[in-house]
């Protein structure tokens, strides 16, 4: 049963202030390793949109938090410290049993990449999330969209397509065992150490948030480079196998919240063996665009194969 | 009349990437200036909450940065990057005027500073700002609330009250001109310059944003120390010098919104002249809590005037 809500200040105290963190002043004090370039993301969750009223609080603090670190780890860079900002419900600010869930989720992940909650702010308002993220990484050594050349060969890891296909087992079009699909789409790993063990290694890299088309068309882009794409190489899941042809094209080219990292290495490159499978999908070429191919090698159309985008409705 | 929605990327690339941003990868990648830590400050706006349906979108822009600088303005940083994480709802988004004017109010402060739109988030949503701002200030040299000293002397910038009196004007609980007060509510100055001007002279410093009395009191509380304050000394417009003595008292007390700098400094410290008035309110003492004094000296009783809190309502 809701309470009274808590005051700004008490909240804040209660649960969110750790020890080691900079909360308490106007601003967090940084302060820089020596060598080392700053890399910053901001991400935005609200209710309804990137997540649902429904979803468990714990999952909803790792969630916020791991979208965030996959952008860091995207560009190779080690995590140092996060910013929340919140916009609570009036309800939400009096649900101790709901704040406490939050924020064991957000906290057990912060420890796990040992970094710390440095400040943000708290406002009433309807449920809203922002996560600001610093990650730092040796001068010149990040991991940037832009380095893809000609001739490299591309790369993800782990699997695509579980998160999306959790949410078509939600919206009732798709049956099958829910547990594991769930738990890839709300808490998924943000693959930070993979990151960090591809500087020097990946030519570009971009993590999978929006869906495979659309992020590596923004890879593609930035590089003004081609790619193919084996459609028949896509790591997926055996719960994915089992699905309509359709169903899997959809989850693994366009399915978004896979937080696994699409990159691209020379031919060759020896990679970081981690334990954790990384699967060579397809090549870059000069011929701009993506050109999907099936087993044989012939082409697939992909038109009507939309990546997400959050003011067009699919 | 709203058309269309654009894509989140289309709408970004129209409205919010000016060049020299980092916009267009996973991170933003800042380099730090040798010798020099990084304060960096998170605060979000939520419509009804900070600001009005109706309110100009292009002070809402300017606000919605100002009172982010505002932050690094208290602990005397320079301002160098931020960071803007948008919900909009589908109307807004689709809204070119809206977003033209938003964008125009918060690019115009943002050079006027020098700092660059380095990334951030565009999302559906109830309309909803998170700007992350980031800083410098050479190393040890940031100014803290928790630095105030037994003697020190207790200064405030510029006037205080006037945004909370026109607050007071839109509720109908007081008629006097409006187009000044709304000024002072709709698009605040942030004192930066003053605050790099006071590193080295300050012993402690905060932005007044929640009222000057719950400002001062996290002062005290950080430094552990008590004030006088002489409500005769605090500084106001001639607008609020004509209200009733209880109008003044709440708009002076427990305003909120000045953005003015509240510092303390050594007896006989020499202050920066920068033109903006420097007004001394009175002193840090040993005797814990805030000790409120008419022109006479006698305490005034402060209960009853209560900061700004997002969660309690007044």
């Amino acid at each position: 049963m809701p309470h009274q809500p808590l005051g700004e200040f008490d909240l804040i105290r209660r649960f969110f202030d750790r020890p080691g963190s900079g909360i308490g002043d106007d601003c967090a004090l940084l302060t820089p390793t020596p060598g080392c370039q700053w890399l910053v993301s901001s991400d935005m969750l609200v209710e309804g949109r990137h997540f649902l009223s429904t979803v468990d609080a714990e999952a909803l603090g790792h969630k916020a938090l791991a979208v965030n670190l996959s952008d860091l780890a995207a560009c190779g860079a080690k995590p140092r410290a996060f910013f929340l900002a919140l916009a609570l419900p009036h309800e939400k600010a009096g649900d101790a049993a709901w704040l406490e869930a939050f924020s064991r989720g957000l906290f057990a992940l912060a420890e796990a990449h040992g970094i710390v909650l440095a400040g943000g702010d708290t406002t009433a308002g309807p449920l809203n999330l922002c996560i600001t993220v610093m990650g730092e990484a040796p001068t010149g050594s990040a991991l940037l969209r832009s380095g893809a050349q000609v001739g490299d060969e591309l790369w993800v890891s782990g699997e695509l397509g579980d998160a999306r296909l959790a949410l078509e087992v939600f919206r009732g079009r798709v049956e099958t065992g829910l547990s594991t699909l769930r738990h890839r789409l709300e808490r998924p790993t943000p693959r930070v150490e993979l990151g960090q063990a591809l500087r020097g290694i990946a030519s570009s890299c971009i993590d999978l948030s929006d869906g495979l088309l659309g992020d590596l068309g923004h890879v593609l882009k930035a590089s003004d480079v081609g790619a193919t794409l084996k459609l028949d190489a896509l790591p997926r899941s055996a719960l994915l196998a089992a699905q309509p042809e359709a169903v899997q094209r959809q989850c693994l080219l366009t399915g978004g919240d896979d937080y696994e990292l699409l990159f691209t290495a020379p031919p060759g490159a020896v990679l970081p063996d981690l334990g954790l499978p990384l699967t060579r999908i397809g090549r870059i070429v000069e011929a701009p665009g993506l050109h999907l191919r099936d087993a044989a090698g012939h082409p697939i159309p992909t038109t009507g194969l939309l990546a997400f985008d959050h003011f067009v409705r699919p």
